[in-house]
């Protein structure tokens, strides 16, 4: 029901198909985030012209809302949200600990207030497995323990160590054979910390395995110093994940480390907060500079936005606070994302991954 | 360039061809509102999909942001919206009457302040018609004075004497061939006030009439007991609007008198406050008991909200806040105002237009 087959490899970067029960992903592959069951402002034909393959649902945001038993209830995430290509959710540890306000955290599990409405609520490896075997996506996350950072050694090797446990026990939990289970690698920016939990999850069954615990403020070079080092470390099989990520030239340093899979919310927030991205950098679309410019968001851009209105009218959407400046710049932006992750798996075949950043200077200049 | 053929009637009513340099409308017909340049959180590739043929925009609003010399720069309102179907503004006179202060009204015209931001501005017959040469739309309408009703019998034969010259001036101050001006018919509920404005506007030129100074708060009995006298007064072969109506039983009402165009921002306003129109009534969508609904939001409707999304995930976008639920919300609705136009245009043709309460009831129940 699952496999990933590596088509082609370019030094650590890797040109692969991941198939899963609702379909093909050609890697590297950017999946758009659907926080609450929906790319915001987005419908599921425009976020599939856009050339998404796979995207991503937050189990924290829709076990609040609606619940997991409601999304089972009207069918299941795929037929919730309208989309009958393969998804991902993340286990919600990561929202647990950023968003929610965190009352206790024990080897069992951890306690937190609902960013909502304050409700108290828990989750668990055992929990966050059954609330995404409820939610129905193709591929699950073990739930992790996503320390701060930066933390001392000591901190880190516990939240190692608790990852770790937690896995196996997300492993033991999940129910669902149309599930791929992918375990998370924790261990910060410390190499053997990163190592150990590598070594512990490789025996655990994972059908792939994800980077967790970056782009949460460290730098770019300090992410690129341990994503070399962990596409090393990881079997070369299975696909790999850095979750959250993220601007271009750090999905570019991912993926000539190895990586396949990436999410981040930049292109629709960054649409929504009128900006959007070009190969030369991002625009302000609410600058005055706009106001008469009859030309597309991107020249060369072949979405639904760029071939149908100018950046005039775009600025005055924005100006005028009229819902649809988010909609058509969010369409652009998940277009541009896919536009660059379909240049960079032709480079990968064509071994010449770093000429992309001639194509997308934004790969190299913009942190 | 233009052109009005009526294929048949049925008692009052009216089943028409409107030919404009931007395509044919197939009469009644219903347009949906694009006040700013936009139908609000819909493309124009998903409005045309629920069949709208002619939309509306408001000149008052376009004149304030972007103004309409950025509208020109930016190639006119059909390339500005990438709407290249046909197109109507309104004159600004109704917003400048409901939405600005009014400053002074003389003669000349309206001195009022902006809504925005509160600038000093006027406008006049003149200054309307320019605009809206401007602007570029298929259909433009001359600048009247709409009375705040209930009002005096002085004051609205004032307003009809003022309607009535500010028209002619609108008709010399018309500068473009590929436009076409149509009169508008004021005199509130007085059907002789009425007469006199049909009487004096008929001969100037327009290519069709609009009746103004309805649906402002008279009731539905009032509306049509000016609805189907003024059917009779004005000429057999030009469209009639109906402007700013309305509900559906307002407009089977109106095509029973012999109207042919309407527009109305319900469909739209409605769709993001969460209401949604079906045959038998609106649905408030954020009502608990569409929770774990798994019903279209109108069984048999084969909008594309109707087609891949239940209640209960609809309910679940606006409790969430989700942008996408005045989108999905929206589309349908317009969907329903064009299924139901389409069902009373083939109803007037198979004479037996009376029929259409039984298959939309809400024709008859809800005003």
């Amino acid at each position: 029901m699952f496999d990933f087959a590596i088509k082609h490899t370019h030094r650590s970067a890797r040109r692969g198909v991941f198939r899963t029960p609702h379909g093909e992903v050609q890697t590297p592959a950017f999946m758009p985030v659907g926080t609450a069951g929906t790319v915001k402002g987005i419908t599921p034909s425009q976020l599939k012209a856009t050339g998404a393959h796979m995207i991503l649902a937050n189990t924290y945001h829709l076990q609040l809302r609606p619940t997991a038993d409601v999304v089972r209830e009207l069918g299941g995430l795929h037929t919730l949200m309208g989309w009958n290509g393969p998804i991902l959710t993340d286990s919600g540890g990561f929202q647990v600990f950023s968003l929610a306000g965190i009352n206790k955290i024990t080897d069992d599990g951890v306690e937190f207030q609902s960013h909502i409405d304050g409700a108290r609520l828990t989750l668990n490896p055992e929990s966050a497995t059954e609330v995404q075997n409820k939610l129905g996506a193709d591929v699950i996350m073990a739930f992790d323990q996503c320390p701060p950072l930066p933390c001392n050694r000591e901190t880190l090797a516990s939240a190692v160590d608790r990852t770790i446990r937690w896995a196996q026990r997300c492993q033991n939990a999940h129910r669902r054979e149309d599930q791929a289970l992918f375990g998370i690698v924790q261990g910060g920016l410390d190499l053997g910390e990163r190592q150990r939990c590598v070594d512990a999850l490789v025996g655990m069954g994972f059908k792939g395995f994800a980077l967790g615990g970056l782009s949460v403020g460290e730098t770019h070079e300090e992410m690129v110093s341990v994503l070399e080092p962990c596409g090393e470390m990881l079997p070369v099989d299975k696909p790999r994940y850095l979750m959250g990520v993220g601007m271009p030239r750090d999905i570019l340093a991912a993926v000539q480390a190895g990586i396949d899979l990436f999410d981040c919310v930049l292109p629709t927030r960054n649409g929504r907060n009128s900006q959007a991205f070009t190969a030369t950098g991002q625009l302000k679309m609410r600058n005055e500079r706009h106001k008469i410019d009859t030309a597309p968001l991107e020249e060369g851009c072949d979405c639904e936005t760029c071939e149908r209105f100018s950046r005039g009218y775009i600025r005055h959407l924005f100006i005028a606070g009229e819902m649809l400046a988010a909609t058509l710049t969010s369409i652009h932006n998940l277009r541009f994302y896919q536009r660059f992750m379909a240049r960079i798996r032709e480079l990968i075949v064509e071994d010449r991954l770093d000429d992309i950043t001639e194509e997308f200077p934004i790969a190299v200049s913009e942190g």
